[in-house]
């Protein structure tokens, strides 16, 4: 951590400060300039940066270590690929993951897996469990639904993922599917993470509407200090003042994140905005981005679905959509294949 | 919900909607102007207005009702009192709430319960489960924890509450507690809402970091659908562009959401801070602006807290805040007593 | 403007509404619901509607019309295409305008104008006067760099374009430039909007820092209803909590936008980011979107730039993107010729 | 400014890296840490830090100089205290302006300013020039306006203050005024803060939406290095993804820039809300936060007045107001006196 040290400091002060950093295991460096003299002081502590700042004579404090360690690309240089069932994600592998918001029915999630099988996607999606805003919405057929994931799964050769909502589901849900999904809203919720981690399973891992890079990486790293090395992360937009859009599609987060961690990074375009006519351009914008891959929401009849038809692709927006990243991958090095 | 047509719309577009939402079960009326042409549809439908948005001719669609009903203040128009132990919340009264961020030992629950309470604090507050950004850092005593707590409250005829963070502890936790909190990164914890909310008992619902006041309001209705009438509103900071202070203190959403229901609401001045200098002023302005009380953290050695010693109250500041308030209280109509 | 009713409403108070609303000159119908009852008034009126929301037994007042009427997708169908000199923005085009962020020299700005040239830029742009946050920063060569910057756009063959900050300076820079900047900071400063908006030139209108999409039209709407009709909209990044780029890209509002209006829309990555290393996926991401251009920082020695090095270009970065663009473009359905 | 070291830097890397900074003219030290090594490079040079950021071998740097130097309080540790007319703003005193949002006529003007007089209001606002979002809006009686201001404020005895909104407005301006204003969207325009701070006025410099308090001190700056040290800053509320009200207002923003600088700060309740209900408690949380004073807008007939009359006090509301704040000011170890 950096010290700057007010211009008028005592030389009390600066000695007491000096004394209080090297008993907490600090090693204490002094840099004197022409407009300010800061300290320098290094080793491994728990210290609250605060604690300093509220010393006599400190100006301000800057913390200098991150506080994620296995997610780092400092710890690991190479891309991490993320294997769920007969699927790598990560490198120069452009994985789609698509499927329905919520499993209705057997039928329905049947009938949609072998939609998007078709049309190319390698990773079938359907919730089970929904997180709703309203408790007086539809919450999701539960492990009924699971089921008949599972089976829509195999008939079509496609691994399942679904979101998980609590920790007393986890032994319930890792008989059925493939990769977990931690949400947005639930990207802090400790608990779960922990759950979720110990089971060593892949896991997807939504950002939360107002997390930053670094919490959300320390989100990952909450998985990764409970067991689990596959990772995958989601930008699915941010809050931010303008409500035009569901939420703001973050894609310059995709680069950013990219070389602060080693984990793949993907996007969901139809959460970002939540409205069907924007689904395409942004999926678009996020493999131009240097994404690994998509989750997006597909329903065979959107304007019937339980929940979030309205940004919910038609199949055939879907087929156009999986033409036109086959168009793009190369131009970012990539491909679907 | 009001359905603004375009311009150009067909005659048979306007038919073709209308015939829709008459199926949908709405009541259609329109409204001719020199502008635009309005369709006003009434009636109870879960349909989602993105559906009709999409439609052909819809210009936009604008909700009429609100999402919450319980907590609404159309439903109640009188205020809600909340009856935590011996402790009332709400109407002419300023409750605080005080204690340390972490329950640390039997020694220290009991030496901060004593001061806090001779201080005017009614309620005593200790973290026993700590939900914490990092996987690294002090988790809380646990049942341990609420055990010193209980007997803390208990010595000094205070009430008690503390952080719930999973479903799973709930049945632990109502042996020992007055009230659970709900902290900021749960409010959307919908399996911890439901849970919580089946008790019965009071909840200190504190808002999310980018939680709408509505989306506030809908965590309130999961935890009254659920079972419990007994709910007070935290307001603690939102997250924003501005990062000089943790949070920013959103005061003017005390004022706004007491128009919208008739749950009390209260404010937390050292989550929305993170700085204890800052604490003073925020809790003058939190009552200032008509909030029903404070919860505020006070440790007798902030320096060497376990957790968030920065944002702490030496015992001596939050003495002076209690004779602020009570200075203050009859300026906003209303009194500690 | 519709109009909700409290549940409560008197039949009075009902009526006084009424007749308010007729006063005002608006023809107000009723709808009646089984949860609320609506008003619905139309007519042109310039009421603020936080008048209504005032009165006695209103529940909440909802706008429908649109604020910006000359800007409008509904007012005029067709896409709007820009004339700049011998270039058209909009339509099927993807028009790149590239240059330095300062104007430095004479042959500073010669130098980049062949190598974006030679790229396969279209525009050449380049400050003179600069808008800078600190007022110990260069502020630009004045009109010497805009001497420099016509002779370059001539050398080549390029139309030019430079910000223009006060409206004091719209004379002497309509003598040397095709089309003016109004930079982020200044769209609404609404004075100059309608100083470079008589002028009749094109303007390149970059959104602000915090802008709502229709706050960017409203300044549009300055500029149309003050003797323009030639204007380029131009995503620039807005200020959300995330600070781990400068700005925050929101790709959305292309598409978004373009649907409510008919001026084309651009985007400027090197602003957006303030990162070179994110200038060429954010390019692409972009392009990807639907946008008609871009704008980009290019200097030939991005080390020793006078401002904004870091988030300028280098020439061989600048070759490979307009090659990517180039590949990129058929799969929107666009070209650079 | 602080540059931490990539863990696997070369030796070379290092060395070339040392050399850069310290032919910018930069003195370096290395500190060696077990988690990480750093330089701290001290000096006076305008060196963009992005540059050093891009160097190989680099993770991050971190600024430590404060941009801003004449507005800072390590410059000049005693308040400033600002003379407008007869009033002093700042240290133990609450100042009170008042007005209406423009000035309609000479009657209207004149007899608002008696009443807030009698309440206790001692500087008297009202705008002449109007920045309005909308180009079809009233904009304002312009040097008419002006000259019923300075007669209404010499017939009370109250200095004056209205916005500018462009910098050839100037020396039409000083002849009618006793502050200038500097609006919210204004904040960077720097032409017009160059321009007004040469005439070495008074000036209240409002906060800008989306401005951090650094940005927001750097346009102080402009003013100060132009000419004047006269400044008052006004909170005026920010930008959030919350729209429940006009903005948010940043109470604790108040504290905190009044530890960042010397200069008075004040708070404007009306255009941070909006409404005319919450201008009163917020204006409370503004004086209990410990502002040096208001900034209220006041209108005999709000329902009547030309713009923001939502959000304009009865005058029966703003001398309860007044009461209140004199009840308040001794909790803040103020007076209005």
């Amino acid at each position: 951590m950096i010290i700057v040290l007010k211009k008028n400091i005592h030389e009390a002060q600066r000695e007491s400060l000096r004394s209080f950093l090297e008993n907490k295991g600090y090693t204490v460096k002094e840099i004197i300039g022409q407009e300010e003299t800061v300290f320098g002081a290094v080793g491994q502590s728990g210290l609250d940066i605060r604690e300093v700042e509220m010393l006599d004579g400190v100006a301000s404090v800057v913390p200098i270590s991150k506080p994620y360690k296995l997610a780092s690309r400092e710890l690991k240089k190479e891309d991490t690929i993320v294997t769920v069932g007969n699927v790598k994600i990560g490198g120069n592998r452009i994985a789609v993951m698509a499927g329905p918001c919520a499993i209705e029915s057997r039928e329905q999630i049947s009938t949609i897996a072998g939609l998007v099988r078709e049309a190319g996607a390698v990773i079938l999606r359907g919730g089970a469990f929904k997180p709703r805003t309203s408790p007086y919405a539809f919450q999701g057929l539960g492990e009924e639904g699971l089921q008949y994931l599972k089976e829509a799964g195999e008939k079509y050769g496609m691994p399942v993922t679904t979101e998980i909502v609590s920790p007393s589901d986890v032994d319930l849900m890792k008989n059925y599917i493939d990769m977990f999904q931690i949400g947005a809203r639930n990207m802090q919720n400790f608990e779960l993470l922990k759950a979720v981690g110990k089971t060593g399973m892949p896991v997807l891992l939504k950002r939360g509407l107002c997390a930053t890079l670094e919490e959300w990486l320390m989100a990952a790293e909450y998985l990764m200090a409970s067991g689990t090395d596959q990772i995958v992360l989601c930008e699915r937009g941010i809050r931010t003042f303008e409500r035009a859009t569901r939420n703001t599609l973050d894609c310059s987060a995709i680069p950013v994140v990219q070389k602060m961690t080693h984990l793949p990074v993907i996007g969901d375009p139809s959460h970002a905005t939540g409205l069907r006519d924007m689904v395409n351009p942004m999926s678009l914008a996020i493999v131009a981005s240097g994404a690994s891959g998509l989750i997006v929401e597909v329903h065979d009849h959107p304007e019937k679905a339980f929940s979030d038809g309205p940004q919910s692709l038609y199949p055939s927006q879907f087929e156009k959509l999986m033409r036109d990243i086959q168009a793009l991958a190369p131009v970012v090095g990539k491909s679907l294949e």
